[in-house]
């Protein structure tokens, strides 16, 4: 039975307490928040510990393993703490800060890219990688949130690129490994406020693999249909693709129009359930035989840098060239 | 080119005479029509001569073939006089009488089960014929009208089995060949004036096929998304089906629901439009070749048969067998 | 918290343990099962105390209520004495005797008719309970197992009817209310060994609801492409219908064809997993709140009875007329 | 009844000669081919003259319209007399020589952008000029070829963003009217001839258009499923978007994948054969009536102008912004 502990009881905090609980071999031992409520609201649902001493979890030997989900300002402090006090890591958001503090200490070390753990898109990567569609060629990745952050989230978010894109650019890779180009460009349809904190609410991104394969993202801040997350998967020998997914498979038709479908589940927590339940599983598992998480922490770095360069093409209007990034 | 003489210019005889002019090897050289105005302006139409004289028709020698879509009362007169005639026959309705005074003429007579035609159908029952779902075992039919007919012309039709589910049966033959056994339930629950005409307005047959293959057929006068035809072919080793056509492809996407599609084509004029041409010129092909078309005289007698042992059925609440009766 | 005994340690035993202990508010205390070893290892699972002693679990004051998943000849014992016991139950298959032993109990009797908890299923119910298509005119249920139980299941199953659709008939009441009519038709078009044992392997079913709806039940003991489980509710205003579960979203396109979904769900383990759980916490919240669950064993009956009359109607050819049973 | 001269008795020529005779108000009269045999065979088919004067075409006053189908080198000179011969013209390809050529001559021209008259794309066109998704915020714009033209007609065909793109260009022009950014991303996937001939197979497409609208085009040579024609239209209320046609709805599901629907027709003849007419019944009622056609000769130019642009970006990697170019 391996013993977590949690940084973090807000949403997504809450999200991994319930997957620790449901796990055959682990266990929630420890919750931190700075809001006292909050930390013992989580904690007693689970029969865990709540504290506000964040030190008090990483100086705990009988602590294996620790999630960071607290906001994203506190990662890199979290992430260097856990990792110097010898805990295995499922840190939330990508972190480019802190690899040479990190470098030496063989953490196991892996980010919250909790996509490649989608049953669908997950075996549509499979299926690829078997050859079932022959040599990749077009990746096209839809991806929509239902509605824009409000403004003070925007205000810190880091960009869409940053923010968003970001599980984008992770998929990319999940496909094609190494990016070469980075081409986007941005637009403001949406709401002031993003135009006014600098950013872009809406955006199309080509990305040229290492395979010389195309990729191209489209992303939005607001879909009124739900969460739109899509990804076609183009070969020489066909293509594999993935819809959107409802909460039931009822189908209305009626004189306005047929085989109407409800609409699409709301946001990723609902979409991916599955999937944090299965990456905190991959956790387990890599602690349990002493393997290397997958996305690790290169991985988050990778997609940063596309993020960056991402930004860079949106503001100069040329292709960005970068280099490759390691992970895997 | 085989000249045709038109008896009716209504609704359905429009559809022949389109077909007619769009043919390659089709004149329409007369149109028969009680209603003057009626003949005369399909005849303008396509260049043709209108009379309301149906014995000119039947005297010219250089009409070679004719086709009865004229009032359904009126058909055992016009296929036995045009029998008589030595012209090729299409008679829109199938016909239980006049098989004795047809019998030694050696008439070429197709009867109008236009939905053998219709490229999807016809593509299914290929599929089935060349084995692609093992021995079929199941034959599923539904078939819904978009709104009931008058009162006035329910009255006159001779009952749901006969008029609607007439087609369904030729559909269940089309597939299983004879068919052994029939069991039908009918309900009153769309229009009163169905019921006060003696008549069911919804129904449910079960057929038992030669081949110990089951069919089932449900049936509605009324259907709020348009005219709702489709066909399931379930055999030992899969599924052959065939859904709903809509005139676009466009599919929405909203906050109420997702993937909608249009209303469904409204009736059988709109979805079985390619398959009028294409019962035409399988006509013209058995004319030009002395082939004998099918479905034939007899395939319409076997639907009748089938028709009447429904609506004897649906009183009884007993199954009704049936002998094998001939057609193709 | 409450305690939980479990009668059968078998395939569907195990589903039920693995719900109590995913329930927040339920315990597995005891399993019992005759073979040692798979008592010892459900037990294990879920920290439970082992047994071979059924009476050991109505004994111990502190169970609050069992779940008899034991083979079904044991169903009625089981029952009787568990409601006897004062326990709270919830009976895998339905029964039709006992009735009479326990109607002064006042137990709280569930029965295992899963489906009406589908998300889906009980999705299209409330939209037509909520007057969204309009009068309910048409049910239309296709049940297909993807494989035939082996002819030892076969022979002690009670038939099809009583085995197998009767799920379909707790579904057509769970929709229609009560059933006035039943009109059945079997076939054997599988399996010899199904007709060896004097069953059917096909069938096709027409209800009428004592509201006047038809009902239209398809079933086969054999089916491809998984396990076909669908709905149509078809109504004045329109139709609301439910389709088969895949695995994942995905879908294949390729120079064969296009669209191609991932086989359905294979079997009820895999498409009702969330069935299972919601029907437990059905179960739990009645027992809570002291309500009465639904379906409860009065709607065990009143399916039976349905089961029984389609036998009668396959054998004799005729419709046979139900008395409403009761239930919910 | 209008008289249409047609230039060129290839593939493209003949189904503008079916469109011709089918349509009620025209009449092929003349069939110009340089190749006698295929000038003839086009005649014949629908009682027309062949001849191998194209003169003879310009010269005949009797002649309302033509039709430019000959090879894409001659449509400059053909347009430019036909034009001057005051005939009305529908040129296949669009054209970006000779405007100054005709400006003064009025004359009623035509360009083959077939598309925008295919029944599903016009009606989407025609719901977001609605409203129905409210501002039109992204249009993805997917175009595919089954296969690669050959090598002799890639090294003429001026490139794949004047070649194939140029649809799609108008396409995008037809929901954005015009387009201010250019930026494209082109790749050899496919086969050797085309990177030796200096043009690629592959490509992506970013275009901002003048209200703000982002837009995407994904190209390919080669599809293995068919001719891949999809469109979405998202917007600030949903999204509008369009599937691929098959020739039938069948479906197939069986052990090996579920609802298998056909592959997609084939290419653009069988694609938009509706289209096709639509577009010649638009110049028909056009030149009835005195109106200018939509897609007119400077839409052919605007196309040309992205084409080009696309071309330089693909080059440089940058943003090529453009000036807005006219036309509807």
């Amino acid at each position: 039975m391996l013993r977590f502990g949690l940084f973090g009881a807000g949403r997504i905090g809450r999200v991994h307490a319930a997957s620790l609980a449901a796990h055959p071999r682990t266990e929630l031992a420890i919750v931190y928040d700075p809001i006292e409520v909050a930390a013992h609201e989580v904690a007693t649902l689970y029969g865990a510990t709540p504290t506000q001493d964040a030190e008090a979890i990483l100086a705990d030997p009988a602590i294996d393993a620790v999630i960071i989900a607290s906001p994203t300002p506190t990662h890199v402090d979290l992430l260097t703490a856990s990792a110097q006090a010898g805990k295995a890591i499922l840190c939330e958001k990508p972190i480019d800060a802190c690899a040479e503090e990190i470098k030496g200490l063989n953490a196991t070390v892996m980010v919250g890219f909790n996509r490649r753990f989608d049953p669908t898109f997950a075996a549509v990567r499979d299926r690829v990688a078997n050859g079932e569609i022959g040599r990749l060629e077009q990746l096209l990745i839809t991806s929509r949130d239902p509605a824009p952050a409000p403004a003070a989230y925007i205000a810190s978010s880091g960009g869409l690129f940053r923010d968003m894109t970001i599980h984008d650019f992770d998929m990319a890779r999940f496909f094609l490994g190494e990016v070469t180009e980075v081409q986007a460009t941005g637009a403001n349809l949406i709401e002031p406020y993003i135009a006014e904190a600098g950013d872009v609410d809406s955006a199309l991104v080509t990305l040229r693999g290492a395979g010389g394969e195309l990729c191209q993202i489209t992303n939005s801040r607001r879909c009124a249909f739900g969460y739109d997350q899509r990804i076609e998967a183009f070969g020489a020998a066909g293509m594999l693709s993935v819809g959107n997914h409802t909460a039931t498979s009822v189908r209305l038709s009626g004189a306005a129009g047929t085989e109407t479908a409800p609409p699409y589940l709301n946001f990723f927590l609902d979409r991916y359930a599955t999937a944090y339940a299965a990456e905190l599983d991959h956790l387990v598992v890599c602690i349990e035989q002493g393997l290397t998480p997958s996305p690790g922490f290169a991985d988050g770095r990778a997609a940063l840098v596309l993020a960056d360069a991402a930004t860079e093409s949106a503001k100069t209007g040329r292709v960005v060239r970068v280099e490759a990034a390691g992970g895997s």
